[in-house]
C-alpha cells in the first residue's frame, strides 16, 4: 500500500526479515528473546480491531503463521503474542518464543531490562529461520 | 464443548460476564483498568496458533469485537491485547482499555502491582458494559 513508512523507532529497534502479503515482518535485535514484529503495511493503522474484517482476518493468519514457526525455535515453551502500541502507535503484533528462566520469565517482555543486540551470525540465522516459501 | 474447566487462577482474578460462542468473556476484578479475558471454551487449549485456522479465526472475530466495545469505555486511548500464558497456561486472551496516567502506562498490564477488587457497582457497570447481543 503506498504512503505505508515504517515508524523510525521500530526501525531502530528491528531488522528486516520478509514482506508477508499483509505485514513486514521484523526481527527484535536482542538477543535475549527470539522476537518477531509483524508491521500491517497499513497507513495510519493503530488498532487491529478497526480495520475491515478481512485485512483484520489476513494479518491474524500471518500473526498465526509466524507464531507456529516460533514454537519450533529450540527451546521455546510458550509462544507470547501482543499489540499494545503505547509508546509506538503504528498497529505491530510481537510474536515472541518465550522459555522457563529466559530474560523476563515469567513475566510480560515488554519493558524489561535492555535490549541486547545480536551479532552478525546470530542475526542471519535468526532472520533465516523466519523466511517463508 | 465437554470437558472445560475454567483454570481456577482465572476463575480468581475474574467475573464472569457472558458466554459468547466460542469464548468465556470475563472481567478481570481490578478497578485500575478496564480489562477483559476471553478464555476459548476448548479443553487443554494453550496456543491459538495451534487450532484449526476456522475455530482460531472465530476467537480472533471475537476478541476484534470485545476490542471493539472496549475502545468505547470513557477515556480509552488505546487497546492493549495479549496472549501470554506464561503463569496460567489454559488459553486466554487480554483485552485491556488504556489511558496515558493509568496504573501501568505506558508498560503493560501484566506483572504490574496488584489487583484492586472492583466495588460491586463497579463490577456491575463493567459487565453491562460487556454484554452483546
Amino acid at each position: 500500500m503506498s504512503g505505508f513508512v515504517l515508524d523510525p523507532r521500530l526501525a531502530a529497534d528491528t531488522l528486516p526479515v520478509a514482506e508477508l502479503a499483509q505485514c513486514s515482518l521484523r526481527l527484535m535485535d536482542d538477543d535475549r528473546f527470539m522476537w518477531a514484529v509483524l508491521v500491517p503495511r497499513i497507513p495510519g493503522a493503530t488498532e487491529l480491531h478497526s480495520l475491515a474484517p478481512d485485512l483484520r482476518r489476513a494479518i491474524d493468519d500471518e500473526v498465526a503463521m509466524v507464531a507456529a514457526r516460533l514454537a519450533q525455535w529450540p527451546g521455546t515453551l510458550k509462544i507470547n503474542t501482543g499489540a499494545l502500541g503505547n509508546i509506538v502507535r503504528q498497529l505491530h503484533i510481537h510474536v515472541v518464543a518465550r522459555h522457563e528462566g529466559d530474560a523476563a520469565w515469567p513475566g510480560p517482555v515488554w519493558g524489561s531490562g535492555s535490549r541486547q543486540p545480536l551479532s552478525p551470525v546470530q542475526q542471519a540465522e535468526r532472520v533465516d529461520f523466519l523466511q517463508f516459501d
